[in-house]
């Protein structure tokens, strides 16, 4: 399988740290790749006609985007471990923290940290809302890390690398000691992850933000 | 299961259609639901911490949010159809439409559609950058239907339900005759989905928008 994305990309380590976790690591190679360029070309556009990345390429030439969709497949086709979780029930947990990582977390904090990034245009008002919206999901993860080692119970899933890994930016660059007050166990936990060998190998030596980044 | 949404709920369709056409339709109860009550209730929040709808209660108490997660979980438990695909391929396939359909259709739809419904407040800068966003969204999905009849290929799947009812607002609302002239097969696939019964007994008879709605 190919990878492409641009270097350090939050929703490429969620397909490289599912790789490392299910032991499929060695059958993902990661092609040099010039953003704005090499996702422009005809063949990059049959793989993914929306240009995005990062985008999958499977060994029979089959494109799958969607950073989501893309930590899935490589989930389904691991070898190790219990990503996907090891019932319909459990699985359905998995997928439900997937999908409220995506829009509950990954949505409002792009919406914060984009415009400050000049990404997007600064509007105050969209910030103090998006900032909200974030708290009100982070503190329900909060709440359900009280009652459990992972989202989705005893053992690590797809869902805490999907979350752990699309909220990277939100812990280096905007989430500061003040912001984690109300987060002790999200936090704690964040940093359990984080320093696993198989996340540490692509996200770093994560340090917590210091001073939020502001307009 | 127990689905607990509001009424006419797009969010919902999408379980809904996939239990009919999974042979599970009989299997789920959709009980009277006060939004704004019965969403803030203890043992509501024990089902969703987060408070909203759709959630699927299932037969053990467990709680299922994320409109996505749930349709996933019903096409998982049906018995019949191929609603996540055959081969881990499709599923790959199924599941980057699925994200697609979320972030990059429904998404935009609602920057779109709430600050005319009142929901968020109105931005004239926002609602283009939002059509254009959609548009390009849109675009895609005509490209891809040009070569087959379905997202995933010959056969309808998850992926079909989502994007169909999720973008239903939107072909009521918003999409009117000069919108929809350069997505010509997208519209064909929408109504021929639309008025399968199994759509229809839920979404009813869908009339595409004749005005657009607008400040």
């Amino acid at each position: 399988m190919k990878l492409y994305t641009y270097p350090n990309s939050a929703n490429a380590f969620k397909a490289l740290v599912a790789a490392e976790l299910g032991g499929v690591a060695g059958e993902i190679e990661v092609p040099a790749f010039n953003m704005g360029v090499d996702n422009r070309t005809p063949s990059f556009l049959r793989l993914n006609p929306h240009g995005k990345v990062p985008t999958l390429e499977l060994e029979d030439g089959t494109g799958v985007f969607e950073s989501n969709a893309i930590a899935r497949y490589v989930a389904r086709v691991s070898t190790k471990g219990a990503l996907l979780g090891a019932s319909p029930r459990t699985y359905a947990c998995v997928e439900q923290w997937l999908d409220f990582a995506q829009n509950e977390v990954q949505a409002p904090l792009a919406s914060w940290l984009y415009p400050l990034l000049g990404f997007r245009p600064y509007d105050k008002a969209r910030e103090d809302k998006a900032k909200a919206q974030l708290k009100k999901a982070l503190l329900v993860l909060e709440k359900v890390l009280a009652g459990t080692p992972f989202l989705a119970g005893e053992g690590l899933t797809l869902a805490d690398v999907v979350l752990c890994c699309g909220s990277l930016p939100g812990w280096l660059k905007l989430f500061d000691a003040e912001y984690r007050a109300d987060l002790p166990k999200l936090t704690a936990y964040v940093q359990r992850c984080y320093a696993m060998p198989e996340f540490a190998k692509h996200v770093g030596n994560v340090q917590l933000c210091d001073k939020a980044l502001t307009k």
